[in-house]
């Protein structure tokens, strides 16, 4: 193999705020040589996602901070050019934390899988709907939130990755359907195509009133994927035993103050609810449940979802806050290289 | 039966803040004659708990506000002095909602149950161990909070009546209890009477700093009898998977304002925590399962308990304040009248 050069996204200083293209360095290393056990991966999609941000800031959540001069942490898909590990040999495609950045040399161990083999899908819906996007969906509305036939079930950042599949998720097993989005676009997306129920556009209408019209007798299950004003106002429509589940609050992720907790916090006893932290990563051991499922309504369509991909890992930093103020049109991935042919 | 006059607090206007004995009127009235199925109850024993507050707000709880004009209502334990009805005879003794007044004319719909049958236990007990304080601490810990051996639970308001019992039921399935209370005399009681591992004075100490040191590897249980700082400083302090059983928020029963919810609430999802409102009527159905086992933890004298009588219904309105400074000594029971010979 010719020498390669590896580009390298560094985080250089924790970002306050929205991240800025110059909190991030981008470097360039040689690739080192493999030793007994490793191989040697050539990224080709990497997956923006809003957890991203939190990976950033200078505290343990569900993993620790990314380290000040390290590479950018990433979720991506890559093909093995070169192995000395009997398991990932050359030619494999892998998905897990290969970072930011165009290789990545792993012995096999933490988050680092093969591929699925499901025939005919696209490379990058193995970031979507067959990654972490398709098992966040699919084991937060189903294990947590427990959906049953004729819930109201209310969903923000509908028309997110996760928010789209889990109101699908939702329709197909037989709950009335809200979804809380950012424009009329995003809003008759999911109405239109997607078969909400209805939809709010969080913009321009009071959230809570039209809650209140919309699930005049509460919401049954809450699909959380931002905080603040639009989780107070679903925790202020709840129904009594109501299942929240707690999957993202992308809206405080750029918070540099503390936030307050949700003014409705006291319904959660009025109306018995649960209110459940979910992390998709707790759930990495069933997933097979889940894309068999998952791949079964693909390939029936009963799963329409939408991707924006960006060219050049050069653009991921300046990528991300798409993210943040709304303006990605689905799931959000960079190319880093092209695909091999197979 | 000579005419009796029924002496009954009403509610004159909702409070603001704290109670004030000029928002009741001490009203006298004639009992009216019995109708068929109808039964007379002479109230003994009149139960004042933090939720009695709630029910005086104008907001639709679990239950609807008291009316303006109405009779406060009430946990009592009574006797059926007369009787229209084959099931409440005469002599029989009852618990329910009888309201903070003399006598209560009953159909026997509602909540009204006939005591149970339990040898030697005294009368107040009813309202205790044996009555919605016992099933409250007794579903709530066990039901919600799901005690596993080693588990770290800790309480709030842990020497009030709820508290004092979920913190030794918490003992009994082989939890480390940690207890949170407003002087050192009560801090003092739980770990050296009632067997708690620890006692943290909220009036005194940080009760964040203290929870981190006593509990470095995060609560496994947190029964949540007050809201506010108590609150969010245990929900600082999560472990993985933890579970937090909202039976109580006193601390904001007499807000004036609107309450933001506690600051650490993403920790439920950094930590994957179940947070569940829960509320003692939902399980009124399953009490027999309850009192067999507080019975028995009774009769074996693992339960401690204290009770503060206060004599004379004029005594109610200013006498339940008291559950809201701290200066009760257990559980708050108002007498009505003398216990009947049996």
């Amino acid at each position: 193999m010719t020498a390669k050069i590896n580009r390298q996204w560094l985080l250089k200083q924790r970002p306050i705020g929205l991240t800025k293209e110059s909190d991030f360095e981008l470097a360039e290393t040689d690739i080192p040589e493999l030793q007994s056990g490793e191989f040697l991966v050539k990224n080709i999609y990497l997956s923006l996602d809003p957890t991203n941000r939190g990976w950033m800031n200078p505290v343990e959540t569900y993993v620790p901070p990314v380290k000040i001069g390290g590479v950018m942490r990433g979720i991506g898909i890559g093909v093995v050019i070169k192995s000395k590990n009997p398991r990932f040999k050359e030619g494999i495609m892998v998905t897990g934390l290969l970072g930011w950045q165009d290789y990545f040399i792993s012995d096999g161990s933490g988050w680092m899988n093969i591929l699925p083999s499901f025939p005919g899908v696209p490379l990058p819906n193995f970031l979507n709907l067959f990654g972490m996007i398709g098992l966040t969906a699919y084991f937060g509305l189903l294990d947590i939130g427990k959906p049953k036939e004729d819930d109201t079930l209310v969903v923000s950042a509908a028309a997110g990755a996760v928010g789209s599949l889990v109101g699908q998720i939702g329709k197909i097993k037989g709950c009335r359907v809200i979804g809380i989005a950012g424009t009329n676009d995003k809003c008759d997306w999911l109405t239109q195509e997607l078969g909400f129920d209805a939809a709010i556009n969080y913009k321009t209408e009071s959230v809570f009133n039209r809650l209140k019209e919309l699930a005049p007798d509460g919401i049954d299950i809450y699909f959380a994927n931002v905080g603040g004003k639009i989780l107070d106002a679903a925790l202020g429509n709840l129904n009594l035993h109501s299942r929240v589940v707690i999957c993202g609050l992308i809206s405080q992720y750029n918070a540099t103050e503390r936030i307050a907790g949700p003014y409705n916090f006291a319904n959660i006893l009025v109306k018995r609810a649960t209110v459940s932290g979910f992390i998709v990563t707790d759930y990495f051991k069933r997933m097979d449940e889940a894309f068999k499922d998952l791949h079964l309504w693909y390939t029936s369509k009963k799963l329409i979802y939408r991707e924006e991909i960006v060219k050049g890992l050069e653009n991921a930093p300046k990528s991300l806050n798409k993210l943040f103020d709304g303006s990605n049109k689905g799931k959000l991935i960079v190319k880093i290289s092209e695909e091999p042919e197979i």
